[in-house]
């Protein structure tokens, strides 16, 4: 019985890829596998397997009667419907330790780098496989996206060195205009409505009582948005009248300046302002170094608010 | 902070091995790790110490505060007491995947072979470390153990390159030598009750409304318990009696000669001849091929009792 490899939920380029470059090290091993994915891919991914010539893996969203090898996950509500603790028979990984048991012994290989990629370029290498060129573009890809040009935390020099490894395969000369390509793709704006860029990525926050949101567009340039902000501030507007909020955040941050440039639209734009110990000029200002609403805009939120 | 490397309760020979094998991997990392263990050491650990000139590890039954490598198990019912998901931060195993879950991402290798000490000496070979003579020869006795000598059905392939290779780093010319070392002090019967004999690896099983009551003593050669069988027959006959069974049978597995000598006392012998195809001489019969109690023995007397 083919094994069905596959990444998360709302895949993306990592959770895609490994799956395709899992399930050819399977192969190249003797097993009979299949390179799947839980939905369509997003626009960077799609750049990436057009780029490198690869064809789409299939959709499988329901593990029943399956057997299923996890790339880029071990948590039950991130891998398909109906798994059960014996359809499981590989995991390789880069996050936390999930909730994913097993009836039997398994191969399963997680490590505490940026990119699933990064784990598999160690497997083959370790199993004395050779990685095809295509396949080693979109591990490349993969590595890139995840540790964002290398810039994001996450990132180790087990990544750097894969990615270094992979680039000579792949033929890729240039990872900065491959990372921008796929940046590009994945922040495209033209053509779609300023409600949906609003909540592209977007959650709402209780704050001692204050309803607050923040969005986030991550963007190659600011120029990308430069013709729309009057557009984005109406949706903030439209969406602060109708859920009440005291304030809304959108955050424009720039990936290759590091910064984020934050628009404003709150009962009270002093407690903001001062929660960045920043000026707004106009309705935003620029706050170099945030990237991350997690770890950096909400946590500056909630102690202005005395969270 | 230092990291303590542990098996799982109740620790055999791979459990100890393993802790400080992964320990000394760790160091050459550049970590601080202390081997540690959750109990005494069975008879075999010790002889394998000894025979080594390797130290045992310190014993460590409590998580709290500290963060712990666990090796040999990923369940959290094996794991020490007051293990959090936090506490973890490495995990190298051969068993089913368990419920270890952690916050953020860690090093976990598990691998469907015979052995924690194969996956270790691949972890070794795929960072380069050379393994230390004294530290072969624990690894070593592990998967010979652990294996049962390479008869074990869990045993593969790359227990037996792992064995050849380790063999060498630890001038062992004869591991059939070194696991008869093991196993006779596994087995060893001189100076213990016969009722500790018979319970030593015992356990009650409900049959129809029938209790039947099953131990197992592997030995090395029958010759071991010829001049103790009528004691270990009237330890039988005591436990009947004061527990009610319809049958207790004792398995006195050769391990060598892979079969076992079985000892019936029952209400009704025949039914357990006919379980087993074979007719008793005395109160015993030889039944060749018999190693496994969980996979062989109980099975057969359950068909035979029509559960």
């Amino acid at each position: 019985m083919a094994v069905y490899v596959t990444g998360h939920k709302n895949p993306d380029t990592d959770s895609v890829t490994a799956a395709i470059a899992y399930a050819e090290l399977l192969k190249a091993g003797g097993e009979d596998a299949i390179a799947s994915m839980q939905g369509e891919m997003n626009p960077e991914t799609e750049t990436v397997l057009k780029r490198f010539g690869v064809a789409a893996p299939e959709i499988m969203t329901d593990a029943s009667g399956k057997t299923v090898a996890l790339v880029d996950h071990s948590d039950l509500n991130q891998a398909p419907d109906n798994i059960s603790a014996d359809s499981v028979v590989a995991i390789v990984d880069h996050h936390k330790i999930g909730d994913v048991t097993t009836n039997n012994p398994i191969f399963c290989c997680v490590k505490p780098v940026g990119c699933t990629g990064t784990v598999l370029k160690q497997l083959y290498d370790a199993e004395g496989v050779a990685v095809d060129s295509k396949i080693a573009g979109l591990m490349l890809s993969a590595i890139l996206s995840d540790t964002v040009n290398f810039k994001s935390p996450t990132c180790t020099d087990e990544d750097k060195k894969a990615v270094a490894e992979l680039k000579e395969i792949a033929s890729v000369t240039d990872t900065d205009e491959l990372f921008m390509e796929m940046l590009k793709a994945k922040s495209a704006v033209a053509g779609v409505p300023a409600k949906d860029l609003l909540n592209r990525d977007y959650k709402d926050f209780d704050m001692k009582g204050n309803k607050v949101g923040c969005g986030q567009l991550e963007l190659a340039t600011l120029d990308q948005v430069a013709d729309i902000r009057d557009d984005l501030y109406k949706a903030m507007e439209e969406q602060k009248a109708a859920g009440g909020h005291h304030t809304i955040l959108l955050m424009l941050t720039d990936v290759v300046k590091e910064g984020t440039d934050l628009v404003v639209l709150s009962d009270d734009a002093s407690v903001i302002e001062g929660a960045f110990d920043s000026k707004l000029d106009g309705n935003s200002m620029w706050i170099p170094g945030m990237m991350s609403r997690k770890k950096q805009t909400i946590p500056n939120m909630q102690k202005a608010f005395g969270c």
